[in-house]
């Protein structure tokens, strides 16, 4: 058999990526011209694709045709400008350069000898973060802190639980105790919670999920946070941990974190802040003031892989205490031995998150604060946020439509207005699967309060307004002819 | 202010792109002319970047002339031809294609609807692995097995290790009995192991690393598991998982897995094969036997990310029975609901992993195994092998040097040859610190029973016959001049 050329020969792989990067620019260019949202029916590929791993190596070319052929339309294209589903993961050039650069470095930056620019960069990029978003001092490296960047908000809530219940027992004092530990978050916290609380070996039955209301803007009530914590402690269980959030995935409501935090603190309790889709917008100072109280946290997270023209995985983690995090999370095997470690004067990311192996996702951040700076970065918040506001306006100028909370950022909750002779919920089910039927645009849907909203999350990178004055001719349209159906029905 | 041009218009993604494609050909091209690990002392980075975010976006040029000077000096170069350190994890133009398709695509695959190709191509690309590697059909999707692409090895063993756990304790009736769960393992196996288990709760002292003997090749012993097994027994305790080696880290050992997993089972226990390192060399034929035994396992993994030309980050996951994991990692909160998913014809990938959110890594894992074919892979593999043999043969016909356990795949393990004068352990470690002082190779280290020996991991993808007699020269001239420095030490 001839040798082939080595898969790294850099002659072969400049002409190659070449061709994938105008693969990828015409992609975007005619992106447009695909559904929203994929129409393939479940097993479609296992009907065109071999059932075993070809033997001989194709050309590029091909492959890239078998791509357009059979994956396209196998893709949901959350980078479409017509995307308003669950919360947007935003794409950018400079965000896609600086996955080229950490892939074709592909340095393991496990510890900071393994790639001391992976980690170092890291750090810097987390410090300008911190100061970008007003947090306070103590989450700095400069004080006792420090931030990380993990893959999740899933990863970033097991390893804070981990660290706030190793604070809690110490290490090796287990067994009952475990049993005793009590996590508390809203109905509205994100899910990941619960996942994150069955994996670190919290039962579900020590979750306590307190309701919130439509006429507290489905915040977590600091006074029913009190009740469900003396209630635990007067039957004997451990008050751990409480999970706030600054933009919830249902609603994008804010809880109060001042007075929360204070009636955590009064038990001992770890307080994380999850700002996950929101955090981006604190970049602005007029968005700035929802952040207000993180002071009380001990750890406080957001995903630049949802609204900072960042691609996953990408979420930013900060700790008040370092030592809480690594106490917890270390190991120093002989094989990762080195005399940078043993100074203690570097970090060693390892000992910060749940894997050993570490992408250089810095690269990644860096690229994109450098591409577009705070300036640019704050643009791209305040475009989507005057779209969605003016797309709230369109639909409370119109009776038949009810926005269900107000926007606080720029993901719109509405629903076709209740009234006497018509039921809401199946009503505005059937508009959301008849817009999304039409596979010019996807949204997704809540369920608050018993209430069925349509979410219109705006925020893809390529959406402009002619793609938001589209939806609502669309939504209009839409429910003019469901509501004669409706009244009509022969 | 300029509104700046949408950041992913393609003509701008276009220009950039093909500029970043050429500057990293240069860099592979360059590569040689680079310190292999960094030189760079600690804080490098915080003394020459600006400490604030910049408010203006820089043009591209600018961005990779400071790559160039402030990165490129602190990145330790994983694809250097000449690095031998840990494992290697070695890229590939294929692999750097799909990186490019996934990020571009940004798709965020958490089930099936939210991208059906992300899911199917993953599935498909997991059942050509599982032939490949012919994994017995019990963990095809075909029979009520699976396979699902993970981030980590640490992140397999944390699932699998909740699913042992779930499966044993029953949801929701934890409390004390987590306490009396025990894991096993060998002092040779990866120290992920021991961090899974902190997660998942199995307290530290629950966790037995069974001691292994150079005279059995570092190999876990059926008898010594059994032992251990039963005194844990008779003192109440629970065995609940193992943990097997294919190719383990220090030596690339490889544990008898049918009489292991022969013992494990008649305990009730998940056995898990873990053969991150390995597994790749066992798509070829001749090295197919280090799997004999697999199929009494519960769950087997591999690392593309290290031996399969394929960058971080990705673990290959098979289970036996994909129910197993799905009781223990699923929930189906309302926003994801979907008729798709209700359909249950279809496979969630969030409900086999530990966050929601997932990269469409099957694309990079397909693009190597089209890009190569089975026997482009199966060539990489051999040609490793086939150098390492070479140097293992080269130290072997030299008596100043010790190959201290059999070279099984491409990672060669030696010492400086103990003698009646000599005390080998620190003078192989002066060896090795000569050695990489030259920052023109890069090799890590091991203790095992006492011995400290230098690991020689042959597999960076640009690494040729040259490279390895420039070692080989290497080292004989360090060790010249080393040993003339101790038998005459004025």
């Amino acid at each position: 058999m001839m040798m082939m050329k080595n898969p790294l020969d850099p002659e072969e792989f400049r002409r190659q990526a070449h061709l994938v990067v105008d693969f990828i620019a015409d992609y975007y260019s005619n992106i447009e011209n695909y559904p929203v949202c994929s129409q393939v029916e479940p097993g479609y590929l296992t009907k065109t694709m071999p059932q075993s791993a070809p033997l001989q190596p194709a050309p590029i070319e091909t492959i890239l045709q078998d791509v357009q052929k059979h994956i396209i339309p196998g893709i949901t294209h959350w980078q479409s400008p017509r995307f308003f589903g669950y919360f947007q993961s935003n794409g950018s050039t400079g965000n896609f350069l600086g996955e080229m650069l950490l892939t074709g470095f592909n340095s393991v930056g496990f510890n900071w000898l393994a790639s001391p620019a992976a980690t170092e960069l890291e750090m810097l990029v987390m410090e300008w973060l911190l100061k970008l978003l007003q947090l306070p001092n103590s989450f700095s490296f400069s004080s006792s802190g420090g931030g990380v960047i993990h893959g999740s908000t899933c990863e970033s809530f097991v390893c804070t639980l981990i660290a706030a219940r190793e604070k809690r027992l110490q290490s090796g004092t287990k067994g009952d105790a475990l049993g005793k530990l009590v996590v508390y978050c809203s109905d509205q916290t994100h899910f990941s919670l619960q996942k994150a609380c069955q994996v670190v070996g919290i039962s579900p039955h020590n979750v306590r999920s307190i309701q919130t209301k439509r006429s507290m803007n489905f915040q977590l009530s600091p006074d029913a946070l009190l009740t469900a914590i003396e209630a635990d402690v007067r039957a004997g269980l451990i008050p751990l941990y409480v999970c706030l959030t600054v933009g919830t995935t249902p609603t994008t409501a804010v809880d109060p974190l001042l007075t929360l935090s204070e009636v955590a603190r009064r038990f001992g309790m770890w307080v994380h802040v999850d700002a996950a889709y929101a955090g981006s917008a604190c970049i602005c100072p007029e968005f700035r003031h929802f952040l207000d109280g993180v002071e009380g946290a001990n750890s406080f997270s957001f995903n630049p892989h949802k609204w900072f023209l960042t691609t996953l995985d990408c979420c930013c983690l900060w700790v008040k205490d370092q030592s809480d995090l690594t106490k917890a999370l270390s190991n120093d095997p002989e094989l990762l031995k080195n005399k940078a470690s043993e100074t203690k004067k570097v970090v060693d990311y390892k000992n910060w998150q749940i894997a050993l192996s570490r992408r250089f996702r810095a690269m990644k951040l860096w690229m994109v604060i450098r591409s577009y700076g705070v300036t640019g970065l704050q643009q791209v918040v305040r475009k989507h946020v005057k779209l969605a506001k003016h797309f709230e306006a369109l639909l409370s100028a119109d009776n038949r439509f009810e926005v269900v909370v107000p926007t606080n950022f720029a993901t719109v909750c509405f629903r076709v207005a209740a009234s006497d002779e018509l039921d809401s919920n199946p009503l505005t089910q059937s508009l959301l699967e008849s817009l999304n039927g039409s596979a010019l645009v996807y949204m997704t849907h809540a369920v608050i309060e018993g209430v069925y909203v349509i979410r219109v999350a705006i925020g893809a990178t390529l959406t402009e307004e002619k793609h938001v004055l589209m939806l609502w001719d669309m939504v209009q349209q839409h429910a003019t002819h469901l509501l004669a159906k409706y009244i009509s029905p022969n």
